[in-house]
Parts: structure tokens; sequence; C-alpha cells
């Protein structure tokens, strides 16, 4: 490690921050989510602690978080030893499972063949109603009455009109609705904080696991909040697939490290010693 | 001619009576776009009334429509020698030009590619209420945001989202609104009604042109109320293949007239004359 690594993270660390505040639950997520999503996986409050206190977060933050989380169901503690290890629980393991190949995906697979449904009874709208709300990340409710739906139709629904389709035209209010304004800002935002950073320089187990969990932090609240869809149903100023690029450059340059690492890792200067030393 | 055959014209003639009662003037535009479409086709008052008294019309009945048709523009009126000759106008020719194909269509050739056109703005409402208003035969309305339209996609429509279709389910409320439940029983009477008339006999011109007269009529107050689809939209107790059947039998059986053969006809006697002939 030089002291170049440790300037470009600390720029890194500062340039990522999020502009809408940090929710602590949500990073924890993501950190879990990103290296401790295994059965029987789980990290100490310690290791926790280095990871993210270098994000500007308080330990205090780090254990109101983590009773929420407890209490929702996502996180469960076991004392061990001295201090206690956190860890997703099944239910929190599904969840983070489920998004897992959405967050990860490095290219824009999108489906190119879709069906429509239309609903013309209140029947056929309950219908559509199910089927949007259990397909939130893969199917478009263009309308009240219409829902576009990936692949081909496959069993009968006698209360509605379907059609195998093949998107010709995707207008400019579908794509306004599809990729809304706040969510083209915040990709925007994120793709030019990336920009400047570059290549990532080697960096030890603890820098690596605190700015992977920043970066998939960051990316999961773009990628996660539209439909995976291909070009022609983006709008011109969209920057997804450029900030993707990015930052499948960065995380590939920060290898995964283990758990083990985490725990035996020794904590990082505070953000304000490290701003003295600089200083 | 045999008896026979004046039976058969006679209880056809009666069995085909329009159970809504006689449009006289609709009658006319059916006699015209059968037998005198062409530019310079004409038929005389004389020749006329010969042609469709034997529907049970009236002679002043048929001044009067004629006088409604000169008003609105569809016929027009030449005294010629001691009487008038009617024809179409050139707007009364192509507003039957138009209709001319569905009408005469022996096989449903009904498209099998489809696009979809979906409207979310303003704008692309007022382009579907176009598109629908100028394409009511051919053009399927799903509701208000949705046109179903025949062929491929041609030119952009920025504001409509636009889908190459394949129809894979059509439901009852689209079957339904497609073919209200009115225009099912008007297909099944006059399916009903042709039923026992089996083949036609051979014919004179006049009874030929008074039947075809009758025929093209009710047939086309079916066929031009529904839009030209194939079987899977068609409700399960649609009569209008089995009806089209029968209509083309009869018609084929039936050759047209000349319009001379209609001017040189001697007229046939009067409903009361032919009853009291048959008691």
């Amino acid at each position: 490690m030089t002291t170049d690594s440790h300037d470009w993270f600390n720029t890194a660390v500062q340039a990522l921050a999020d502009p809408q505040g940090q929710r602590v639950w949500s990073i924890i997520v993501s950190f879990l989510g990103d290296m401790a999503q295994g059965e029987g996986a789980g990290i100490s409050s310690a290791a926790l602690t280095r990871v993210i206190t270098p994000l500007g977060i308080k330990p205090e933050a780090i254990r109101v978080a983590l009773h929420r989380l407890r209490k929702d169901g996502w996180t469960d503690s076991e004392r061990r030893g001295r201090g206690s290890v956190h860890f997703l629980t099944p239910h929190g393991r599904a969840q983070s499972a489920e998004v897992t190949p959405r967050i990860y995906m490095r290219r824009t697979s999108a489906p190119q063949d879709w069906h429509m449904m239309i609903a013309g009874t209140p029947e056929g709208l309950e219908l559509l109603d199910a089927l949007a709300d259990s397909h939130r990340t893969t199917m478009i409710r263009v309308n009240r009455q219409t829902l576009l739906a990936p692949g081909e139709a496959a069993a009968a629904t006698p209360d509605l009109l379907v059609l195998n389709a093949e998107i010709a035209t995707v207008p400019a209010w579908l794509k306004e609705e599809l990729f809304p304004a706040a969510l083209r800002k915040s990709c925007a935002a994120l793709d030019a904080a990336l920009l400047p950073l570059g290549a990532a320089p080697p960096l030890d187990p603890l820098r690596r696991a605190c700015l992977r969990t920043l970066i998939v932090h960051r990316w999961r609240r773009i990628v996660l909040r539209h439909p995976n869809l291909s070009a022609s149903f983006q709008p011109a100023d969209w920057r997804g697939e450029a900030c993707r690029a990015k930052v499948f450059a960065l995380l590939d340059a920060m290898p995964l490290p283990s758990l083990l690492e985490l725990e035996q890792a020794e904590a990082l200067p505070l953000p304000e010693e490290a701003a003295d030393l600089q200083a």
C-alpha cells in the first residue's frame, strides 16, 4: 500500500458519499449482501465498525441500525466471546439473493420478447394488479389496464387480451415514467462521481470492503429502481450503462476480502484523523 | 321458369323480409351498389319499381327514398324520354366502392399480423381518435388508450407506444364488444332464414335482381357492422361464416342481370296478386 493508494481511497470515499444522506441500515444490508450473504457468514460488531466508520458513520448509528434490522427480521445477532456477531436471517438472505442478480449484472441482458396483457373487466384488473405486484422489477405497468411482461405469453388468461409483442416505438412519456427525472439525476451524479476516480490502485482488505460497500450501496439504489430494459426504452440522457461499466471496473479492481481478513484487520484512521494526517 | 321457381322466389322473399323493417333508401343503395355501381350506369324509375316492389315496397315510398338520397348527395336523377333515370353520384359511387370489397368477400381473409398503439398523452389520444375514425372497419379500439391495427407498424409515431403483435388470447369481454349481442342475433336470424331455402333454382333477370338486392341488403347490414376478424376474435355463437357461405351460394346461383334486361323486363305480379294466384 502506498500513500497514493490511501489518498485515492480517501478521495473516492468523499466523492461517493451519498448526496441523499446515508441510511446506515441500507449500507449494512449492502455490505452483508456483498460479503456475507452465505449461510453461516457473519461479522463481528468490531469488524463491521472498522468497515463502515470510514464512511463517516458513528458506532452509535451502527448499533441503532442493527437494532432496526433485527426488529424488521433482516438480521440477527449472536454473542460470541466478548462481542456480538451479526448475520442475515433466512428472510434477509432470501431478500438479498433476490436482488443480487440485478445488482451484479454486468451487461443489460434486457428481454427482447414481450407479451402485453390488457384488462377490460374488474377481474382482469385484479389479475394485472397481482401480476404487477409480484413482478415489480420485470413487468411494466403501461397504464391501469395494460401490463407489459417479458417473454412469450404462457398460461391462458381468459380475462385478458394477450398479445405476443415486439417493441417498435417507445414514446417519451413511457421512457419518462420508467426512468423518472430524479432517478436519471441520481444516476448521472453517480456516473460523474465515478468518472474522475479512474482505475483503482491495489488496496488492503479493509479499504476494499469499505469502498465496495459504498459503491454497491450507491449502485443498488439506482439499478433496483428501474426495470431491466434495453436501450430502446431508455431516455437519451440515461447514464445507466456508462455508470454500470465504471462500477464493475472498480469492483473488479477491488477483489472481495474474506470475512477473516476483516476480523483481523487494523482499524483505519478515523476521517478526522486522516484529515489531520493530510493537513 | 317453372311455377316451382316462382314459388321458391316468393318463399325466399318472405323468408328474407327484414325483421327490422325495410329502409327503402338503404335497399336502393344495395341495389345500385350491386348492379349499377359503374360510371354511367343508371336505372329508370319504372325498372327500379319493378325490381323492388316485389319486396312489398310501394312506388310512393320509392319516390320519397330517392328524394332523400338525392338530398344527401348519394344519387342523382335525370329526365330521359318520358321518365327519370337514377344513378349514384361520384360521392355515392365512392362510398359504395369503399364497402364493396367487404360485402363481397367470399372468405374471411382476416389479418394475422397486428400492431398495437397505446397513447399516454392528450396528443397521443387525439392521434388514436383520428386513426380510429378513419379506419373504422379495420382497426379495433380496445379501450380509450389502445388501438389495434392490422399489419406491421409503419411510420414512427413518437407519441405512442407501438408494438408489433401476434394475438395470443382474445377475452370474452372483447369478443362481446366486437360482436355485440344484437349483431349476433341479427346474423343468426339471417342464417336461419337462409337455411331452409337450399339451392336457388334458375330465375328470370327481374327475380334475380330483386332477390339479389334483398340478400345483399341483409348481408351488408351484418358484414359492415363488425371488423373483419379471424375466428380467434369471434364469439362461439357467431354465425357469420355459416351465413356468408349461404349468401354466396345463393348469389352465385343468381347471376347479375344486365340493366338492359331490367329495363325490358315485364313487371312481376304484385304480392297481393301473387297471393291471389296461389290461392
